[in-house]
């Protein structure tokens, strides 16, 4: 199963990298696959420590957030127990991980980790329109560069319907972030 | 927020009811505001009785049975601990509710419940695109009177993207399940 949320690393100055991402699981949730692009800071940091932490998440708006780079983005975070990790405060859920396998010989790397250790926050919502919503809608911003804006701010617009529908104060505003970097950030793919 | 999941209610015959249902909820989950047809069993045991138990799951497969009223649908219950009950055993928590006011004056009802205990099996998975697909698939199998069987096996073929991408052994049947109920018991609204 795939399951998405939030990798946090750390580089060589301690600076915390925040980055949605959805990697693969086992159902007891001892390893994940990830598969982040060479591109990415994910990937020079696992690469360079070998280790970071995923965070099983229903806070939308950091996932927003997170999603485009939000330069004003610095989540509270407190230090993983039993690797060099930071935590985020607002997680359900999170998976402490080391690196056992690293693939990088193509654009989109393959990172076999193993989870160290688990910890817990609170619980997860649970099902709800809005918040998948905003979830569909970061998932299309971090692939912008892929994509044609006019398609994209169309799958927006259907988006958009749960999320006037079911939203709290925190979806609503993840929604219009998004849709404001997909109109400053979006392009034409003829 | 409107948070989707499953309410369970009892018969006169202590017969369990297990509908899926989209309360409104408070931030703290002590009241639900349940909106059940008034065609529909879980409004007839609840009118009677004035309790049931709402469910929070991530089990797509108990969802979409439900969705379609699949007789041979007999979930694994225990007794709820403070109201006339079921608690599903494949829940990840559950609230007891009992009803405090109920306005049936219209054909969908508004009915505003008390949660009186609060209890947890495990954890909710987390955001995994091919369940959510299943619980959009769900809801619009649910609505099946209202709606045009081209228009909803449509919007099937777009909610398959991510049930072919994401999805567990359990994903795939419950939306198999889905389009043959759609198939089936669609109807064409000129």
């Amino acid at each position: 199963m795939i399951l998405e949320g939030i990798v946090t690393t750390l580089d060589e100055m301690n600076r915390v990298n925040v980055a949605p991402m959805g990697p693969i699981v086992d159902e007891s949730m001892s390893t994940l696959l990830l598969r982040p692009f060479t591109s990415s800071t994910t990937y020079r940091n696992l690469k360079k420590h070998g280790s970071g932490v995923f965070h099983v998440t229903d806070d939308v708006l950091l996932l927003a957030r997170s999603a485009i780079n939000d330069p004003g983005l610095h989540p509270e975070t407190s230090a993983a127990k039993h690797v060099h990790g930071a935590v985020l405060r607002s997680a359900c859920r999170w998976y402490e991980f080391q690196v056992e396998q690293l693939d990088d010989t193509g654009p989109r790397t393959r990172i076999d980790a193993r989870v160290v250790h688990v910890g817990r926050h609170r619980d997860f919502f649970g099902f709800n329109r809005a918040k998948h919503a905003v979830l569909e809608a970061a998932i299309l911003a971090t692939r912008l560069h892929l994509l044609d804006r006019d398609d994209v701010l169309r799958q927006y617009a259907a988006l958009r319907v749960p999320v006037e529908k079911t939203a709290g104060p925190d979806e609503q505003v993840a929604f219009e972030l998004l849709e404001r970097h997909v109109a400053e950030h979006g392009r034409t793919v003829s």
